[in-house]
């Protein structure tokens, strides 16, 4: 059986749509992972409970999604030492940047490895994780060089006229 | 003895002297508070602590501030049912707009009373705390009123040219 | 009869959509609370009288909602030493960022306390007067512990497919 | 004696040395004015009455500034139909924008004709309300004409190296 | 035949629907007005040529809108010493804040008296015209407290639930 | 008599320590340049003789700065058909973003090449019109190529603890 | 055979619906163009060799189209001294203001000539190249007067109500 | 010997002082770094073989910082698999608000894993990659936990009235 490596958690169902391109970047590089509710406001003990076992459950990597103020991601820094993928959802009125500041600018202590805003960021968050993790798995490392290399021999010479 | 009736609780050293104003505020208006640091990050079970024990202990407001990715008023909100009111200390690179935004864009059910940012929004905090507390203390209502009037008595009706 | 202890204005009735998320809180948490269209420009003096006339009619806490250059939460709480919550209306091409900066930048002396941009402020102004009334009111305070274990206990370990 | 036909208002006495600069021009001009201190906020009554009054005093404009949560334009301009012009005063953490926000974004009804930000913003507003007092006065019309002549005329063709 | 007292001027048609709520103001008021297009890039003879005449052509006061780097309010201010009010319109990408620096941030000499972005800022035009000339014109002074005192009192005291 | 190719224009003596730079790299790399004072709004008539006569006076660039509501790089554009480069100058309130706005913004049909905010920009401005002559000046190719590649070789490989 | 001056690139396929209208305008004034997806990132190899051989291959002037953390422009001012004309696409989140910082906030020594977010900017920086080019082709300076002509000549005098 | 584990990268000697942070955190922690100057713009060849060889050379983590158009992290991020973590430089004019856009919203499929602002932003890098390194080096992840504790036990409980 595959060990989870890597940990989505984000601060509300209505994140799993963007979350979810982060796991699904990890199926296709063979990173097994877990996602979970984890709302910093509504659940803190959860998110404690979360943070203070990751070490031993074997997670290595966490993927943390919010919106707004997005408290979620610097929290679970501030509980674990594992490093935290900090993915800025978009929101209704700020579009986003209310996240991105809430999670970048984080105090000396406790970095949050901050993505783009959206779909993109969450995507980029599960590459980040392979990356990471890459460092110990040289078969890993060899799946990511190759989807690397997929993504630039897709690009076409010249665009195309819809 | 007189019971603390305010908690003025910040991130950092570096938070006093803007937290302090709201301190001084309440000095002037005889309302009895207590100062903590309590950094999200860096004491999460400091702060856990203080949130649970609030009720408990006869708190009735709570003040926090912080700046940057500013999780303090957001996370206490989380953990008391007690008015939390935010207070976003000016930073160096986003000017307060990073600590603005993660603590006024609460999601809903965990309000933060988010007053300006920096010194006037510390003495804000002095202030509406001293405005809920007055809702059961009349003779701290009256003194709210005094001192509301002398600030408007304080006003001259020209500008003086130093 | 219950008196009504919280009011709710708003600028215009276009906010009410918004500013209902603030009723509808108090309805379930069995606060009393009125609702009127008090415009700071186009009913100055009906302003003038709601905030004149809020202690003695029992208020105990107003909820002011306002877009653009949104001038009611602060001129009321300019007139009324009861705690003034206000909720930035979001705008057509400033997404309400005006609103907020013209509500959260209150000068030294009248503290508006401001929630997030939109319907989840309104909804966390229902909370934070309810939070409010709370230290006066066990019964409300059991109510109000009860609405945030309750939603606390709504959010489930894992996403969804939908 | 001169007829005073322009008030020149304020939130406080810190807005004086941005507020001189349209005072200075109006003397430059040969424009009566007065300047007050009426903080919307810390007295309201006196800018309601000032705003009753202005017409029936003689007033034709008001120029009004503030910083911050700016009210004090937009609350003018609900008092009285005479033209009132609006200067952001720049402030600490938020450069003027919030001023800028607050008195520029108002409500259809209750127009403020807002100028830059700052001191320029102030001398601005002096030139527009002689501008519009030149309608009626074709002495001034002239020595407006002269003065923008005169600064016309005084830009020399090559910068110097200082 | 009523002297046309307003020129109302554009950057494009595009910018028509907007700025025709000056017009409807104007007319509501009975203020004769002109439309024009006046593109600053496009067509700066027209500019030349209507700014250099406006005084002699009898114009009173100039409404100018436009979007992105709008530069005909400022020009057209250069042109001439009558009254211009600016109106930022609403952008694609900028939402209008391109708009509004590019009105109201003019340096000392040229003042624009800047609305609010899009289509609430051209009905104040109309509205700070009509203000402007009421102070010659008392039959116009009466009909804009009218409109006011009707804009008041249409204001109802409850919202509806649609 | 090196005949001028380049005209460096500015809104106003104070940007002429800014523009300055670009006249310094027009000078390191050999092209003849001139520099005068041309104010969009104080001498629109300057403005407009300068445009009309570039071509045919030999010039080929135009480097334009400006602060705030910076109109001199977009009008410039408007009437000729050279290459304008507009260089946003840092402005006190909001740091050159009003000017980069008011010059980057512009509508279809008139380009204005924008450069950064600011010294660097002033230079680059002065890069850019050297890179449009090199292409019918290969002595200009060669100094230019040269200036690029000595920038580059003056990279040491570690930086130095000062 | 009419060999290309203009070469237009961008990051993606997606940037073609935007960067087409420059190749559009280049259609009109008669200028030989040919359009490459030349990703920074996806394929940064393509941009070593697209600016490597730029001089060699006759292209006079690039124009690169690119969104978000927008690399393209500023890499091809790096690998190349001919003019490049920077345009920043339209970004879902932030609106291009991630695109215009990421292009226009050059460091000295690379200038990019940044134009408007979006298909206006891609237009002007069609025009743009045919104003660099103009400068060594006559009968192309005559049909971009001619382009202009007819642009100025096709604004009507009045808006029509649709 | 220690092997160099970390590459510590700068767009500029004047990014030394804040990149310095990070080095100073890994120093503090035993983890070897090396520090180099690679422009993405003045010296793009030494970026191509920093990120060519990176891999080969043992390298684990990329720091990268870079202001403005920080175009250094995402480029050295296309360049290699390894993780590369992105500081944004604080700037004169946008405060590094530039920066921090330039380097986190990059396209799906070349992840930065972006820090806060400035100094903080520095050192949370050095951290970062100590957390990274932690998970292959228990010695180092128990120096990473002791440094952790270290900084929560540093916090006063109450704040110093200096």
């Amino acid at each position: 059986m595959t060990e989870v490596k890597v940990g989505i958690i984000m601060g509300s169902q209505s994140d799993w749509p963007t979350m979810k391109e982060a796991a699904d970047i990890l199926d296709e590089l063979g990173v097994a992972w877990e996602a979970r509710i984890v709302s910093a406001h509504r659940t803190p003990d959860r998110l404690w409970a979360y943070g203070r076992d990751a070490v031993g459950r074997g997670l290595q990597v966490i993927i943390a999604g919010a919106g707004g103020a997005a408290h979620l991601p610097g929290m679970m820094a501030s509980k674990t030492r594992l490093p935290v993928i900090g993915v800025p959802v978009q929101t209704k009125a700020l579009s986003g940047v209310d996240s991105l500041y809430s999670i970048v600018q984080m105090p000396r202590g406790y970095p949050v490895a901050t993505m783009a805003i959206g779909a993109a960021g969450a995507a980029n968050a599960g590459l980040m994780a392979a990356g990471i993790l890459s460092l110990q798995d040289s078969g890993l490392a060899a799946r990511l060089d190759d989807w690397r290399a997929a993504l630039s021999a897709s690009i076409p010479e010249e665009p195309r006229n819809d």
